[in-house]
């Protein structure tokens, strides 16, 4: 049997129970390690589990993942993934080999970053649909982003933006060289993602929001030092030093928001005053 | 403290470990039991965690909050909730309740129906909005789930359908004479929601979609009897004995999907030729 095991968001106690019987039994242990990350390391893993676990990074499972599921027609294989094996990033490839393989699949289920969002106390009933946001570079600045986001606020809709990580990479000059060293991992701040979204704005126009649109900056979801701020996305470029380490995501509010979304988001203002005009003059509307 | 503990959506073994401990140590534990269930008891709850579990219905949580909220300045009172404790049902009058008595709140995230309806293998980047449907009677027929469809198919996105479930109902004739006897919990299926739906695109005939656009049927959605079934509106409506007991869940396909969504789905059609005489001629198409 394959199991895909969900971890959560946080740390090593944020697996189920039933997730944490899995790998205690299972044969192998993998840790999924490229997409996303939870906010404690693997040894911490490994030493909360009682047992190795073995880093698989994305040559491994989108190339390489007979490797994976090798024998586990017969024994049992603990895939892990940071947050809900379905969220975020979903393993599909995977899942369908293995039924081309005829193993079994079974999913534990956990926290994803696409419902653990809720506790900002925005109504996950009121996002549409999820965009990520890449690292631009100087000559790679995708903005598809901006039409799924257009799409959301039209219908006053609020926009969950995932974040850029970039683990394992190398340099240019090392990979030309074939060497295997790798560049410290990059996670994108509330700030840099704010940034891009304003300079696509400022280059499109068709005001699918503006610099003084409200967001939401997210760090840490389901943490205990988790963090909101509440600003324009002007405010919220440079917030990053009170939201603190990754990771982040973040919010963009449809104007279809309810009077309660207002009354639990205020607290995390970062000005009030100007919050409380903002949200007066183009939010709650409901249609 | 008060503390939110998402308790996953299957059985007792569903807790991440976290939320155990909160459980365990707490002074008093509440369990929301009107707006989903787990799929086992309460005794089961009970005993798991060793300890008694206070049942707080909807009188309790919406109009008698600081009974359970009770000297949670000086000592840890857990509350749990089915799935996420900020997913499909939100408690957030219960936590800006508690700021104003300057309760601190921590929240143990879980997974909800809202990311573990990924399991079936659509993406969740790929949703729009999520819909609630609620048991038709004679005189009440709200079709207002129509146009947030409508909004989503629009621009090409899935659509969740959350069902209705009835617990602690009473007759109007015990509730006439203040009986406090209440009818058996009533759990819609996807059947039911399928044929509402049809009904309202029958009345209304603006297009969002129609008894043969793909949608999938859910069951027990992370549990080990978990099951999915993918079929047209109609065919769903006939399609509730293979899904089985509850809980129940429906997705309404968006024309914007991915093949991987395809390759994924297409293991659950109930007629494999027909999806994909479907699915060639509606779907598939990326904007």
């Amino acid at each position: 049997m394959l199991y895909l095991v969900g971890l959560g968001l946080s740390d090593e106690t944020d697996i189920t129970v039933k997730g944490l019987e899995v790998v205690k039994k299972a044969a192998r242990v993998y840790l999924e390690a490229y997409t996303s990350i939870l906010l404690v390391s693997k040894e911490i893993l490994e030493a909360y589990y009682g047992r190795e676990v073995i880093l698989a990074d994305r040559e491994m499972v989108e190339s390489n993942s007979d490797e994976i599921l090798k024998e586990s027609q017969d024994v049992d294989v603990a895939f892990l993934v940071v947050g809900d094996p379905f969220g975020a990033t979903t393993h599909t490839d995977l899942v369908l080999r293995a039924r081309e393989l005829k193993i079994p699949v079974s999913t534990v289920p956990n926290a994803s970053i696409m419902s653990g969002i809720g506790a900002c106390g925005l109504q996950l009933y009121n996002f549409g649909q999820t965009i990520s946001m890449v690292f631009f570079t100087d000559n790679w600045r995708p903005d598809s982003f901006y039409n799924r986001i257009k799409e959301n606020r039209t219908i006053g809709l609020h926009t969950l933006v995932l974040v850029d990580i970039k683990v394992k990479e190398q340099s240019l000059e090392n990979m030309a060289r074939g060497r295997l060293i790798y560049e410290p991992p990059r996670y994108m701040t509330v700030g840099q993602c704010a940034a891009q979204m304003v300079e696509v704005e400022e280059t499109r126009r068709e005001g699918a929001y503006t610099k003084d649109s409200l967001a939401i900056g997210a760090a840490r979801v389901g943490g205990k030092t988790e963090k909101f701020v509440c600003g324009t996305l002007e405010e919220l470029c440079d917030a990053d030093e009170l939201l603190g380490p990754p990771l982040h995501s973040l919010v963009l509010l449809g104007r279809r928001s309810h009077d309660l979304e207002r009354d639990f988001i205020r607290e995390f203002a970062l000005d009030k005053e100007k919050f409380d005009r903002i949200w007066a003059a183009e939010y709650g509307k409901q249609q």
